[in-house]
This record gives structure tokens, C-alpha cells and sequence, in this order.
């Protein structure tokens, strides 16, 4: 006989809040995912996806003749891993092209400078003084007009963090700080790369320009580039020469590629993992995100290996570009919106190849026990139970504002961001023991989801009165 | 009293071997070696050198017009730290110029791959399937012509090491490779970097062709487009394209820079110290040599701060084009062959940023009491004295050669190789701290052979019989 913990007994002996009875596992279930555990721990199943993902495919720009082959790709991989249905569904968005971008300090220490322009930025040429900005309050406080005929350059450095929170500000000032530029009379914006490396590649990702503005270019400096044009700055006024080509080119419809282990007794409900198939194209997307591509493919594939199929179909979602716009979630989102209460769950793996340390859903009350068993079978992998913590994964988030009930399994990012968007995302940085360690995280979870007695709350949410 | 270690003290009382008389150093300028040490390990000269060559000219290739500014820098580098004489002397060599490269594998597996033309390499265009040797050995043994409608690629993985023992097999196959590939038959010749990093920064570096060949396309991958490049292969044949836009474009003339700190007694006579100031182009020559030009000004400049000049002068020199032929030590050598007995002892800092660990010289037997004298004064910086290793630094290698006595402070290169010749090479990867040691023990080693009561042994070598 097993022991209970109180707290859980309690919580299973306790009557449901609201309407909903108490969601549990099974025992048996549990036992079973323990043998999945171990499995996942001694393959590499993942690994090797990852690996002829990114061999194969290499980078795979949404839209770009290299993402059509991963759609390929994908179908072709779930097929050989026995998944038991494979379809495409179609994405279209607006697409963009990098042809080529170039950067120098010009005048008496001439000397070049390495950028990557910003997804989204238009082409031109700039030659002009530059001005610094220490983040982006900075210059959004900078007068209209004061940056006309100038360069502005947002010097702001990102530090480390296991849960990446230092992205917030790196990724605001990318998103945003092009529009500030504009709004201040600047011809090109630059900014130190939202990254925590000090290599020589440039950190790229999504910039938008604010509706009414004209886009100027916009890139990104290498941190040593970063430090080198602020110590030049400290030494005088700096002029830049800054030519890109790039720009928005027409329409491409790419692919959400899906496939899924059909479940025995619930088959129209799912249980949704998923990560993006599209990646920057100055990498070969291995951390961001083959990773995710491998643990979740791998995860699925091994729930299939089962003699006995699991209760709820186990759906894996490899997502069109993410990168660009959330558009594989949105368009998932979108087709599948009467089926919201068929998701039991889902979690999206995008946050690189380190270990799982943190685990949590956001399931109601009627489904909290369910989730500490899950995080109970999840223990021996080294993650906890985080009840106060976690989100729904990008592409998740558009479903899961519908009302989707998502799951979060933490990774460790402290060195995500020396990887994340630049040229040195490569295979070469994954270890295959903690990819391992998601590929059991992700098979346990999915697993334990798919079993439960009862549901983890997915629900349409009520719509918000609308503004007068 | 102070007390002498007892081989110190036999070595001293021993009559001289030979006609020379035994050097040895007063004990009133360990003394103040002493003072120096701690001033220069309290100070930042040598840092801030590095930082203002490294930001002000930036990368520095051989005959560029950035070379040309690295000139001018440095005599009034030399001028503000108070050398009494600051000059230049004219250095001639083949001017060589990267413009563009580009390489890709085609077909299936369609992606971009970064490499870098090797210094020397013409330019071309050539796609053609790839064959992978393991090392030089291999290729080397490829039967000729077997490589023909071919690109060759030496696929070596240079390991790490303090003394940087990993980079002649791969210099080797930067230097030999080529040529190897050409009588083979092969259209292009790739290497793996020879380097000990995971970016994707790839190291050039010189190539030669063997005369009666006809030079062709020359690059190295970075690490891990190399591995990139193997998984590849392993998965079937793969043709690559490979596009470079450089090669030879006449002659150059840069200048050996050079500052003096003038002797009290024997002005004529010079302890050499120096450093080579020209950088290839791809990062902006911090650790390959900027920091080697930051230690060596540091040490004249501290000696140059003395109330009382040393004895016989300090003279550092900043050599032209060491990279692509040692031709500023080479230049040197030629222009005071006369003057070899005047040369005391010479040491070159060439070896990046990394901290002092070993002392020796080339001295013959009267002289090796005065190299413990030193080694005993570097010994409290963490130096051992090592008196079986050493060699001299290769501008230093020219002159070295016609009898002039070498002095080797040996640094630390764990991580020497994952900067070398690329575009990491930035300031941001110099420690201060270090930095200051060698600062310290350049100091130490050039004021006291400056000092000596006696000579190291520099004579003209006794000329090989010619051959018949």
C-alpha cells in the first residue's frame, strides 16, 4: 500500500469547489509513467531529432524555402515515429527577407562594426552622429525632433536570469525602441543586442513600427560591438554608416505540422504539447526551437510506444512561425476554438535545451490535486512544484486567453540568451542529458494529463463587457 | 642580511665556464625590481593601452590604411608615456586584401555556412562535393588527382593547452594543407578552425602555396560549421559552394615603431622587449597583440618613470606585419645584425592576455645565475622558473637566429585558441588583472637584465659550413 500525502489526501477527500468534481490520476497511471520516466531518461530519441532537424533543415526562416522543407520534414519525422494521425494546416502571414546588412564607425577610427537588422526592419542606408540611450526610457523621453539627422543607439545590457526575466527590457526595447526612434526625428535606430554572451554575433528577433510611422532600419550591435561604439562615444561624437537590405516581401503560407497518438477512450479530447517549428534564419535553430521540436516529438513517440494507448489522444503541435508573431498559435487557436473544452491541457517547450526545474498548470481548484500529483511523478527529475509560477507558452497563449488551461514546465534559462537569435544557436550547444530530462518531463506530464479522471478546467472564458 | 638560496650562491662563486665572466645582478636593483612589481600590479598603463588601441584603430591589417593609423598611434603612444626616443623604421611586404567570402552547401540540404578566406588565399568561385580528411596526414596522402572536381576539408579538432601545443597541427594544416589539396587535384581547401571554441567565428590566418602551384579558394569553417559540415557527410555526399573575393594587390610599407627609455651607463646597449602592433582583420586584435603592445609600452614606460634610469636602455618595439611572415622581425634583424652583442636579452609578449606562469632564457652557462636572479624576482607573480622550456617569440625568431640570447615569459594559453585570428578577438576578453601581472613581470625581467653586472650571451653564431 502506497502512502498519501496529507495535504493530497485531504485534497482528494475534500468536496469540489464550484461545480466540477475533483480530477485525479490513477494509481496505475502514475506506475506507468514512472517506467516512461526512466525510458525517456536512458534514449536519445529527442536528441537525434533535434540533431536532423537542424543538419538537415538548418535555419528555417518563416516563409523561407528552407521552412517549407521543414514542414517536410516534420510530417516525414512524426510518420517515422509512428504517430498514429499526420496532417498540415496553413498558416499565411506577411513575409519577410534578409538579403544582406553592414555597419562602420566612419571618420578618423574608421572601423567596421557587426550588426543583424531586426525581422520587420525596412532597407536604406544612414550615414550619421549617433546618440546614446542607456534603455529605453531614455529615449523615449528624448524630445521630438532631437534625433533628427541623428543615429540613436539603445546601450541597454541584459543581464543573466534562470527564468530569463531579463528578456523583458531586451525585448521591449526591440520592439519598441525603433518607434521612439522615429517619434524623436532618428534616420536608424541600433541597440546592443538583447543577449548575455560576449561573442561576436548579433542577437536578431521581431521589431515593430507603431501605425503612422515610416520605418527607418533597425538593428541590432554585437555586445563587443556594443561596448566598443559606447567607448568610442566616450571618447567624442561617433558618426555610423549603417546599410541594410531587407525588408517585407508579399504573403507565404507555411504550416502548423501535427501529429498525434490516438487515445483509447476519449479520442476526441487532447492532451497539446507542442513547440515552433520556424526559426531565425542566422542559427540553425537548435535551442530555439529544434529543442522543443525534439522533446516534444520524442515525448509523443514514446506515450505511442505504449501497449496500451493512453486514455486522450496526445497531440503534438509543431508550430509555424512563432517567431514573427505568434501566427502557427494564433491559427490554431482560431480553428480549433469550438474544440477549447476537448483540450485538457497544454504546454509549449520554447525556452531552450536546459533542464526542467519548475512545474505548475493553470488549473481551478477542482484540478490543483491532479496537478501536484503530476509534479509529485515529476519530483525525481529534479523539478518542483511551483503553485504561484509559470504562463502559457507563446504559442499557447493566444488558445489559452480563450480560456485554454495551460501547463508550465520550467527550464533553466541562464545561458538561453547567449544562444537565443544569433548565429551560434547551433546543435553543438545542446546536452543530450538534459534533453533527456525534458523528453521524460514532457512524456511524464503528457502521460499523467491524458489519464486523469476528470478535467483541468479548459473553458471559454466569459467575454469582457465591451468598452462604450 | 639577506640570505642566498645555495645553488644561488655556488653558482655565483663557481668560476665562469667558458672566457665569459659570470653575470650577476646587484642586489640594489632587486630591490627596486621589487618596488616596480607592486607598482606596476597596482596599476592599469598596460590596460589602458590595450583599450586605446583596440578602440581607436580597431582591427589592423598588415598595409591597410587602419595599419597606417596603428603607426601613428603608437609613436605618439610611445611619446606620451615619456620614451626619451620614439622612431620608425620602414617594413616592405606583399600587401594582401580580403574583400568577401561566402560559402553554402547545395542541394538537399540547402544552407549557408561562415568561413573565412585564409590570409594568402586568391579568389574564386567553386562548388564541388566535399571529401573530409581527418588531418594533414590523410589529405596529404590523397594520391594526386584524386581530388580533382573536388573541395577538400581537413577536419581536425585542435585541443586546448596551457603552452598552446594543440596549434601546430593546426597551423600546420593552415600552412600545408593547400598545397596538399592542390597536388591532390582539388578546385577549394576548407579546415576546421584551428581553434578551441563553440562560435561561429572562424580563425584565419596565413597560408602559403608551394611554388609551381597554382594557388586556389582557401578558408577555414568555424567550429561548429565544421562539425556541421561532418554530420553532413556522414549522412551522405554533400557539394558546397564556395565563393572569395581577396588576394595579393602589390606591396605595402608599414613601420616598426619603436621607444626607447635611454641608459644611465651603457646607453648603447638595449634590452629588447616588444610586441607585434598589426592585427589580422576580423576582430580588433586585443588579445593577438594588442595586449602584448599594452605590456611591453607598460614596462618601458614604468622602467622611463624612474628616478634613476637603468643602466643599459629599454627599447620596445611595436613589429610590423608579424602575421602574414614575421616581417618586422625579420626587418629588424637585418638592420642591426651589427649590432647583436649590443642586444642584451629580447623577449616578445605574443601569447594573448593570459597570466606569466613560466620564466626562462636562451643564456648560455655564465649567464643562467643572473636568469635565477630574474626568475627569483618574478617567482612572487606566480612565475616559476623553467629551465628546460622556452623558445624566442617569433619576431624575435629572425634575429634570435644569428646568436642573439631569447627570454621567454611564458603565459598561459588555455584560452588563447578560442580568440586567436578571429572576431572575438575584442577588448572585452582582456582581464585586467592578468594583464597587470604581465605588465609586472615584463617590468621586472626588462629592468633587471638592464641592470646585470654582465652580458646573456648574444654573439654572432658560428656560420654553417655551406653545402656542397
Amino acid at each position: 500500500m502506497r502512502c498519501i500525502p496529507l495535504l493530497l489526501a485531504l485534497a482528494l477527500a475534500a468536496p469540489a469547489l464550484g461545480h466540477e468534481k475533483t480530477t485525479r490520476i490513477p494509481e496505475a497511471a502514475i506506475e506507468t509513467a514512472a517506467q516512461l520516466r526512466e525510458q525517456a531518461l536512458a534514449g536519445d530519441t529527442g536528441y537525434r531529432i533535434v540533431e536532423s532537424l537542424t543538419t538537415e533543415v538548418g535555419a528555417r526562416l518563416a516563409g523561407s524555402e528552407a521552412d517549407a522543407r521543414a514542414v517536410a520534414w516534420a510530417k516525414a519525422k512524426f510518420e517515422a515515429l509512428g504517430y498514429d494521425r499526420v496532417w498540415l494546416e496553413p498558416v499565411t502571414f506577411p513575409k519577410w527577407v534578409r538579403r544582406s546588412e553592414s555597419a562602420s564607425v566612419v571618420g578618423a577610427n574608421a572601423q567596421p562594426l557587426t550588426i543583424t537588422a531586426l525581422g520587420g526592419s525596412p532597407g536604406g542606408t544612414v550615414e550619421a552622429e549617433v546618440v546614446r540611450f542607456s534603455d529605453l526610457a531614455a529615449l523615449e523621453a528624448a524630445p521630438a525632433g532631437s534625433l533628427q539627422g541623428r543615429v540613436a543607439f539603445v546601450d541597454y545590457q541584459m543581464p543573466s536570469a534562470r527564468d530569463g526575466s531579463g528578456y523583458r527590457n531586451g525585448s521591449a526595447i526591440r520592439g519598441k525602441g525603433p518607434s521612439a526612434a522615429i517619434r524623436a526625428g532618428a534616420g536608424a535606430f541600433l541597440m546592443r543586442s538583447a543577449g548575455t554572451d560576449n561573442h561576436r554575433v548579433a542577437h536578431t528577433g521581431i521589431t515593430r513600427f507603431d501605425d503612422g510611422l515610416t520605418p527607418i532600419p533597425a538593428a541590432s550591435l554585437t555586445i563587443p560591438d556594443a561596448d566598443q561604439l559606447a567607448r568610442l562615444l566616450a571618447l567624442g561624437p561617433a558618426r555610423v554608416r549603417v546599410t541594410i537590405d531587407a525588408g517585407w516581401d508579399g504573403e507565404a503560407t507555411s504550416h502548423n505540422v501535427i501529429g498525434e497518438i490516438t487515445g483509447r477512450e476519449l479520442p476526441e479530447e487532447v492532451v497539446l504539447i507542442g513547440a515552433h517549428l520556424d526559426s531565425w534564419d542566422l542559427g540553425t535553430g537548435a535551442v530555439d526551437d529544434g529543442a522543443g521540436i525534439g522533446i516534444t516529438m520524442a515525448a509523443g513517440h514514446l506515450i505511442g510506444q505504449l501497449e496500451r494507448a493512453p486514455r486522450r489522444s496526445i497531440r503534438v503541435v509543431a508550430f509555424a512561425n512563432e517567431e514573427q508573431g505568434l501566427y502557427g498559435g494564433k491559427a490554431y487557436a482560431a480553428k480549433y476554438a469550438g474544440d477549447l473544452r476537448k483540450h485538457q491541457l497544454a504546454a509549449e517547450s520554447d525556452f531552450g535545451a536546459g533542464r526542467i526545474y519548475a512545474f505548475n498548470t493553470g488549473a481551478p481548484a477542482h484540478a490543483r490535486a491532479a496537478t501536484e500529483q503530476i509534479a509529485a511523478a515529476l519530483a525525481p527529475l529534479g523539478i518542483e512544484y511551483a503553485p504561484d509560477k509559470g504562463s502559457a507558452g507563446p504559442d499557447i497563449s493566444p488558445f489559452a486567453a480563450q480560456g485554454l488551461t495551460w501547463a508550465w514546465l520550467g527550464q533553466d534559462g541562464m545561458d538561453y540568451f547567449d544562444l537565443h537569435h544569433n548565429a551560434d544557436d547551433t546543435f553543438d550547444k545542446i546536452d543530450p542529458q538534459a534533453l533527456a530530462q525534458n523528453v521524460a518531463a514532457y512524456t511524464v506530464f503528457a502521460y499523467l494529463a491524458a489519464e486523469a479522471d476528470g478535467n483541468f478546467g479548459s473553458a471559454p472564458k466569459a467575454k469582457e463587457p465591451a468598452a462604450n
